[in-house]
């Protein structure tokens, strides 16, 4: 059996690099040249220089919180899409809602990928209870599946006795959904007494695969991998047999960024997912802040893969919180970071003793440098419009979790 | 304007006939060779001799109830289909549960034609609400529309709400979907005081498109047409802005047959719509008995197309009933019609006075033929096993409405 799903995965790194780096200048000059939000943010980009990892990072991060409104004064994708209503094959409503377009090409949503890393091969079928109304999950699945070569029961979500009696007779090799619905639906079938052996692999995404969950799937002969996607992109990055971390598609350039910022944090360090997607002509979305945390894994997979891994999701980078009645944005802390040279890293700790609002903001040095705290308790004054404390901790005291607001108020 | 979909629908009438008919052969050949329940109907069969309606007429009919039956002892689809998973691309459930695939070619349904006779063309964004999970229509209208060039919006079923949100949001130029869907979203446009004036085209089906409904459609500036498609055989017959009737598809064949038999009734007649899938490689269903009942409407429609037009939907075709507790099927009332040369047409009255079920066979001779009373009630006990009256009736009295049996007991 193949072990992979085409020779991109185990190019040498520095190839892959180079190549990824190689299609940049073309896609930033698309979006500037069609899609007209990426026209007004890329203005100043000479697309031709933007050649290395340090040119992107100078680019601007478009966030996903921004889309709801870019949508509201331009129906249908804000103007960040290249092609239009007959050029795509379907556009997707999000909750918010914040609408999606989908392409014509195969495979759009680039997760045949990651249903060859979980097992799915041609002539499988493949039971989908990700919803294909509304919400582009069932879409996806099912165009990545088409690209394996499988068939596809579109089986949507609730009415889990009908699924139950689908998967009895007509034995589908694997399940794509929600691990949690397919917790139910097996549940379902110890009641109904009916067993599901053709179920032996699965690939679930939408929400958190514990561990436990995972075994309990393997205990019943079904091995369960997970793949990040959104709605927005797509495969991001995918789970393979090696179970180590997720393995970053080959269509879209990843980087963990400082939440609220677009500078990319070290190796290791957990912030914002930003993904540029390379190989999507309909909606070039450059720098593109997921709103999601996570972290590189440093090293390569064991199964052959060469390509990043980054260990999953790891909660939301938005902490946009209001303190005293005030907004308080990530980004306003990494405004004031900008300001003082002195400062590596900050966090900013918000609690309510006595139920009162109180701000801290906690700084780690640079290596040999001295905070000026005067100086830095006026500047967070004068970003946030709020007063607040200063707390100067020692190098790596910081936890690594990508909290760059860390709200631990209480409301007894 | 181009007025119709392609050159297929204008041709001379003989020269489709020639062509559907030439193309009969292969079809039955390839049916016979890849799919083993027709080898086994088929076995007797010439398929070389199959170019005629008379030759066609003398193939067995396989009738839509036999499908529960037939899947239940060959998953998943009782040895009908030519294609299997990995070579088919999705497979759907409908009640019972009945299987059904689709194929991997485009617009695989043919539902493009009938997009294109209500309205729809290239650019246009499609609000689809039919439902994709389980059953086929979604994906029937959705495949559809690409073939015309429009963006679909999966809809689905229900979230009326939302539906109106996203209607008002993109801005589509039309709808498919039940009739009474669309009118419960317009309703709910009304009560939240949305207007949603993009909309001014509708492909309906899947139950009936009262001509009240159509015209308070009108009223709102949406023109609505209907289209009449079965998950087995995709289109069968659309409507056009001639709205006289339905044009069939260009892809079947349509006989009209008497109810429980495969003989064609003259045309005009009611009787039981029996389909012949030409253009589907996957499914090759021969003379497939549809259980919907229908007619011929003679002569040519105004919008140029020059196939066959049918009346729509008239009912159910399979009367079968129970009398005293015994079972009674149409095929039984053909079998005693066979039997005696001078019947031309039968149908079997139910009623049930003082609460006793009772059975009466009302003939019509053929032109200067006498029924023989006696006779032929000896073969109505002969054949249901039950007492059974005869009542001779002049030539043209019994009604056009496709009754084999007419169960009009009641039960106070």
């Amino acid at each position: 059996m193949t072990a992979h799903y085409d020779a991109l995965e185990t190019r040498d790194p520095e190839v892959r690099e180079r190549d990824m780096l190689g299609r940049l200048p073309a896609q930033v000059a698309h979006a500037r040249a069609r899609a007209p939000a990426f026209a007004k943010t890329l203005a100043a980009i000479d697309p031709a220089a933007v050649t290395s990892r340090a040119a992107l990072a100078q680019l601007p991060v478009m966030r996903k919180g921004e889309l709801l409104e870019l949508q509201k004064s331009a129906r249908p994708f804000g103007g960040l899409a290249a092609s239009g209503f007959g050029e795509i094959a379907r556009v997707f409503a999000s909750p918010g809602p914040i609408y999606e377009p989908e392409g014509r090409a195969p495979d759009w949503w680039r997760l045949g990928r990651a249903l060859f890393a979980a097992g799915f091969r041609r002539g499988d079928l493949v039971h989908n209870c990700f919803s294909y109304h509304f919400t582009p999950a069932g879409s996806m699945l099912e165009t990545g599946a088409h690209a394996v070569g499988c068939t596809v029961f579109p089986g949507g979500t609730g009415q889990t006795e009908q699924q139950v009696q689908a998967i009895a007779d007509l034995a589908p090799a694997g399940y794509v959904g929600t691990p949690s619905f397919l917790r139910i639906i097996l549940e379902k079938a110890d009641e109904l007494g009916v067993t599901l052996p053709s179920l032996v692999k699965a690939l679930v995404s939408g929400e958190a695969f514990p561990p436990s969950l995972r075994d309990a799937l393997a205990a019943r002969g079904i091995q369960g991998y997970q793949v990040y996607a959104t709605a927005d992109l797509g495969n991001i990055a995918y789970e393979t047999p090696a179970r180590e971390g997720l393995v970053v598609d080959e269509g879209v350039l990843v980087e963990i960024v400082r939440p609220g910022t677009g500078t990319p944090v070290p190796d290791g360090e957990v912030g914002e997912v930003v993904v540029t997607a390379l190989a999507n002509a309909d909606y070039p979305l450059i720098r593109f802040g997921t709103g999601d945390l996570s972290a590189v894994l440093p090293g390569r997979s064991p199964c052959g893969r060469t390509n990043l891994r980054i260990r999953g999701w790891m909660g939301r980078a938005d902490q946009t919180t209001k303190v005293k009645g005030m907004f308080v944005h990530p980004s306003q802390v990494a405004a004031i970071v900008a300001r003082h040279a002195e400062i590596a890293k900050a966090r900013l700790v918000v609690d309510n003793p006595d139920q009162n609002d109180r701000m801290i903001l906690h700084v780690e040095p640079r290596p040999g440098q001295a905070v000026p705290v005067e100086a830095v308790v006026a500047t967070i004054r004068d970003v946030t419009k709020l007063r607040g404390e200063l707390q100067v901790r020692a190098l790596g005291e910081l936890p690594n979790d990508g909290k760059v607001i860390d709200d631990t108020r209480t409301y007894a």
